[in-house]
């Protein structure tokens, strides 16, 4: 981990280093509990993103009413780490994962999506058997075409049949607008959001009227959080990013701090191109390349898997061992590249952080 | 490690998983052994792509020279693994990686890559601090535009001050032809690859006349091993990806067995769309989507973080919990998103394997 490095200036780091700024960090952190302390609606973040209980804590301590996993190895890492309410906003299939799901509900208050009768019904065997009692959220399909089931007809039969089956206890229900997060322009991306929020809201409506209790009702991201957050009928929200903050949804105009760098290294300069130690194994490039924020001036052109290629526009002369700080593009996948983040405060490492869930696909 | 899985049908394993067929993977490293075998020119393969000892191992005691790595951190690792002579491929600068690498020359045989003067000296200075004999070659751009100096004076004039620095030992030179490796046509391959080797081979020719001694000529990959490995006055072969292949590499035509695939499941269905746990934190998606290779007639359209989109094209209907299996497209970055191979002989897990150099990016 990098040689002790507490105390060094983030510059003399050993590169690449995934770098976070506290100061950032806990601005973000503050801020956005600060926004939902003001509402109805409270905030769960999504620790897909930081994957790091530390962070995860720091966000609870400032109001979140717990935490969301992508994956149930993420949620055994946070749960280790003292965390209990957790919701992991995927299906959980297979007999290994089910095994490992009941487990984990037996020491944590776990929730799970699903979308499936046939799955509902192996986690309410897999329950019964481990004499634990399953908090499940429906997932619906509110118009991202990926996971969930219809509003309507589908989403009640589901529930139905959930309701019914021993050793599962249905919490409520969750859609992720994940078509609207990135849509640059902010009207359209609130219309689409709506029309999206209206068909979850919708779905608690009918299941209400059958005599269904809804007690939640989960969605939203950092793209779509002042929209989501607002929305009559929603209880919780599930934004991720906001607390490291990335390039992406600083080009959708979303103003949370950049707390998330990458700190990387020079390592061959010929005229206007310079080379450095931070390829597509450190950036990852789904979302465009890396912000160049020091030094000002120039610009990576393209990742190939262990070099970056930068290009001078107007910027200082670079020299073999000179440092670069990026912002990264995407910080939930770039974040998984790495093992730990170097915690700066004005530019001076004050902690190392394992990012614990790195690599916890499943 | 996915609950003691030996023994297990692949498709019993907890999902994602990255898998290596044993067969497959034996029969690649033997083949390119034999072809090496029977040329002046030796296999120095590239553990970069996947960054596990027990490979390496393999390709050794099947003949290669030495192995390959492109960071410092990738050869500590493999000298851990009691790996003696190895090229880190890549420039070494900053106090605190050369510091590093002069404490590995201490005990293995290391070598490094140079295009810089300065960083020449700053090697030398280290590798004298530590009565240690840093082995070098100059690393040429020959064609790629990436690092390396360019043929003819400037490769001299570095070649002469690196021969005068105390500390360092000038092996000879290097030079990767990575704008040729994925030419779909193979002529078009041959005739830029043929280009490279000549540019390098006459820094050869040019030291010698000067009386600089040039035991080694590195260069080559998986996509170019038999013209490189041809070439006249090409001494190694640097070829990493033939082991393990991807997708990618067997679209331009490089026939090795597909030893490493993913097995993802499914999560969710609805009609001729299904959703698999396998996303962009499972294969990356810079040379294009993975392969379906099980079920036939189903193909991966889309990835998001933690999902991939199968579209049915005429395959089997398929079913939450239904496992799948894919060819990543670009094993080196997929393979470094994993922290085991699930080796499996005739689809059943006989080891798991400890990708020991995973994130080993400083």
């Amino acid at each position: 981990m990098n040689g002790y490095p507490i105390g060094l200036h983030k510059w003399d780091l050993d590169t690449p280093a995934l770098c976070l700024d506290a100061p950032a960090l806990e601005q973000n952190i503050s801020r956005m509990a600060k926004y939902f302390a003001e509402r109805p609606a409270s905030l769960r973040p999504h620790s897909k993103t930081h994957k790091c209980p530390t962070i995860a804590w720091m966000q609870l301590r400032a109001g979140a009413i717990g935490i969301t996993c992508a994956k149930l190895a993420e949620a055994e890492v946070m749960a280790q780490a003292g965390i209990r309410d957790i919701l992991i906003a995927n299906q959980i299939v297979g007999i290994r994962k089910i095994s490992r799901l009941v487990n984990l509900a037996a020491y944590s208050e776990v929730m799970v999506a699903v979308d499936d009768p046939a799955n509902a019904e192996d986690l309410s065997a897999a329950a019964q058997a481990k004499g634990v009692r399953l908090r499940v959220l429906l997932e619906i399909d509110v118009g991202m075409g990926r996971c969930g089931v219809a509003p309507g007809e589908e989403a009640l039969a589901l529930a139905r049949r959930v309701s019914e089956l021993p050793g599962l206890c249905l919490e409520g229900i969750m859609g992720y607008e994940g078509h609207a997060v990135m849509i640059p322009d902010f009207e359209e991306r609130r219309r689409v959001t709506e029309e999206a929020m209206a068909k979850l809201v919708s779905v608690r409506d009918l299941l209400e009227e059958k005599g269904i209790e809804v007690k939640i009702v989960s969605g939203g991201g950092t793209g779509t959080y002042t929209i989501t957050g607002n929305y009559p009928g929603v209880t919780e929200v599930q934004a991720g990013s906001y607390a490291t903050m990335d390039g992406q949804y600083r080009r959708v105009g979303i103003d949370f701090a950049p707390a998330l760098t990458v700190v990387a290294r020079v390592i061959s300069v010929r005229g206007d191109r310079a080379i450095i130690d931070a390829g597509l194994k450190t950036l990852t490039p789904e979302f465009g390349m890396a912000e160049v924020v020091h030094p000002e001036g120039w610009e990576l052109t393209r990742l190939s898997e262990e070099h970056g290629f930068l290009r001078r526009k107007g910027g200082p002369e670079l020299h073999s061992g000179d440092p670069v700080e990026l912002i990264p593009s995407h910080g939930c996948t770039t974040i998984n590249l790495h093992d730990e983040y170097y915690v700066v405060r004005d530019d001076v490492v004050e902690a190392v952080w394992p990012i614990a869930a790195r690599g916890c696909i499943r």
